[in-house]
């Protein structure tokens, strides 16, 4: 990738269009009975068809070996760096609750958990409590006063609430507080950094008063943070690509990541049909389109590996809509690998299928882990999908003379 | 790539030679009707004969998606980074007619164009007038006096001239005056830095002045600049290498930058035989020949598909001269693809093959975007061949201890 400097000064906007479709954590592993993945498992004739008339590859999101986390498994497909572009967990679940960060604010990540009598997690989820639940633990903890500094305290889905510091000199050089499992206490928060002493101060004070406020509840009797963060400087795809770009995603922390770089994130449905009738409704209005498919990597983490092969052949039922639009360039491919046997995110190369006019085809007749590794792109960086994407789409002149 | 401060380190003279054979734009894409690229439309036995004997495989000339202009392309073939090393388009153009740069001297891009009464560009390219007409206006130029600088105004070909402006302290940090559209008016040349001011104001007063010498000329009744630059610091082939290169290339742009990389340039006819007999009769003299095709790129950008499939067979057909010198190293690369059905430079990758002794052969038994793919060095960064033409030529020590 040759640099955001360099591309802004070779993209150009044009009236093509580019449907990238990610299917999250859509990578796996073979099943140990059938010897075959998710994808050689799943029935998805539109998939394979796709596959026949693109340019196929395996991404690797970060680097061989490396497990991306949501965050940077998705900037690598939109071109940044995930290294260098650094979005916390805090403000990655900020920003999927539609919270209007200020320049300044942390945000952290917080669990409502279990710890028992000893002060040890038990529940690190406090039993999935209801999100109504929630909302009203949020309540309790959010007129807690702290020298000086604002809070929110908001409450996203089942167990988890995003907080938020506001005030000045705040630094997110925090270490977290959630350990990442039971049999242990939660942590102090640390400061990383000299100027951070005061806020690790602050975190800590709320910590200890939310214990006290929840101290008689059954189950959400503690909570965790984590991810400290800032709201990060970067750049937006509009700006880096002159594109006009629109996300249709229905898990919230894809569409806050997808404004954050400067997508239009258009209200859609919760399922794969209704972000195919969203795509569609909006097709003339915009000349790139991110759709998100949650499911292969909630099946993935759930570690069943039949609703992963089902939730792949729900994604490929669904597909006829997008596909009579026939959008200049059609990308098909995921942030990462979640391999049901692992039932987690993992560092697995990822499948990769682009098809345009312009594309150079191979003989890769599938969309699967094997047989991309047969394709023309061979095994690439996610960074390089989008100069493919933009060259495809005739959107970017010549670098140099 | 290992960076030339290493490779200076670790590169030995020794006798064996390296041939570099560029096919200038190689790499294709299928015809609609036959599905066969340009390559796998022509019949070449040499070049197949040779990719049966060699490790071949995919180079990216910049990097994924981006299509690389001439200079860029060679500067890469020879293990330059093209990010790194750019070389401005005024600095290209005048190598191109063997103008002989000084340090300090700014080169810039100029085209005769046509303004309406409001001064509103019509033609760009002022009809393409004659060389004729064209040498006839750069000397009506020439005399044109500018505070202490030197001008030179050097006719191309039909519209376009260099421009040199030579003097003490001037800067080519400025932008262009062509707006690389009609419709509007040629730009203020403007400094992109404080110390570019006083330069600017010298180009526009050039603009200005030539605007009066031209008002009565029929098309050509304005110029049009870009591409301000200095000849850039570039460590030479010789100093990296060890190497004693010549260049044998048709075409006056391929020749300036090989001189300007430390190439002998090579008088040598118009066509590739005459290319070859010129590398037979020096061949004692140099270890390092580039040879330079410049046809299969013509072709492929005028969107001749069957001529440029032509253009590949006389190649191949001239090649026995030089298959019976039996180079140590014999390469066969291009700078980018021009696709025929595309007629421009793409940013395809593009076919490749080394043959050596001591390569490490693979399956490839046809010079094609197809059959390299599956190639002993899959599809990797046109900067890592002149490592692996160094090597394979036993002329690189091992790195480290």
């Amino acid at each position: 990738m040759i640099g955001f400097e360099h591309m802004k000064r070779i993209s150009r906007g044009s009236t093509s269009k580019i449907v990238f479709l990610v299917m999250d954590g859509v990578g796996g592993l073979p099943h140990p009975e059938t010897g075959k993945t998710e994808l050689e498992s799943a029935r998805k004739p539109n998939l394979d068809r796709i596959a026949r008339d693109s340019l196929c590859g395996l991404t690797d999101p970060i680097s061989p070996g490396i497990t991306p986390g949501s965050a940077p498994g998705h900037l690598a497909l939109f071109g940044y760096d995930p290294v260098l572009y650094d979005v916390g967990r805090g403000i990655v679940e900020a920003l999927g609750i539609d919270l209007d960060l200020k320049p300044g604010d942390i945000a952290a990540r917080g669990n409502f958990c279990t710890v028992d009598d000893k002060g040890i997690i038990t529940d690190r989820r406090a039993g999935r409590l209801s999100t109504e639940k929630n909302a009203e633990l949020c309540r309790l903890l959010s007129d807690i006063a702290l020298q000086g500094t604002g809070i929110s305290v908001v409450p996203v889905k089942e167990h988890r609430f995003v907080l938020i510091l506001r005030g000045e000199g705040l630094s997110p050089d925090l270490t977290d507080s959630d350990p990442q499992q039971i049999g242990l206490a939660p942590r102090k928060v640390q400061a990383l950094s000299e100027h951070a002493e005061q806020t690790a101060g602050i975190a800590n004070e709320f910590v200890s008063e939310a214990s006290n406020r929840l101290r008689n509840q059954s189950s959400a009797n503690m909570v965790l943070l984590r991810g400290f963060s800032h709201r990060p400087a970067i750049p937006s795809i509009p700006e880096i690509y002159k594109l006009k770009p629109a996300a249709i995603a229905a898990y919230p922390m894809y569409r806050g990541l997808a404004r954050l770089i400067g997508m239009d994130v258009l209200p859609t449905g919760e399922n794969i049909r209704d972000q195919v009738e969203t795509l569609r409704r909006h097709y003339d209005d915009y000349d790139f389109f991110f759709v998100h498919y949650k499911q292969t990597d909630s099946r993935g983490e759930d570690g069943d590996f039949g609703a992963k092969v089902k939730a792949i052949e729900n994604l490929d039922n669904a597909l006829d809509g997008l596909l009579s639009l026939d959008p200049e360039v059609l990308i098909v491919a995921g942030d990462h690998s979640t391999p049901a046997t692992l039932a987690m995110h993992s560092w697995h190369p990822v499948p990769f299928m682009l098809r345009a006019r312009w594309c150079r085809h191979d003989a890769v007749s599938e969309f699967s882990e094997r047989a991309c590794l047969a394709g023309g792109l061979g095994r690439f960086p996610a960074t390089d999908i989008m100069p493919l994407a933009m060259a495809n789409a005739l959107k970017l002149d010549k670098f140099g003379a």
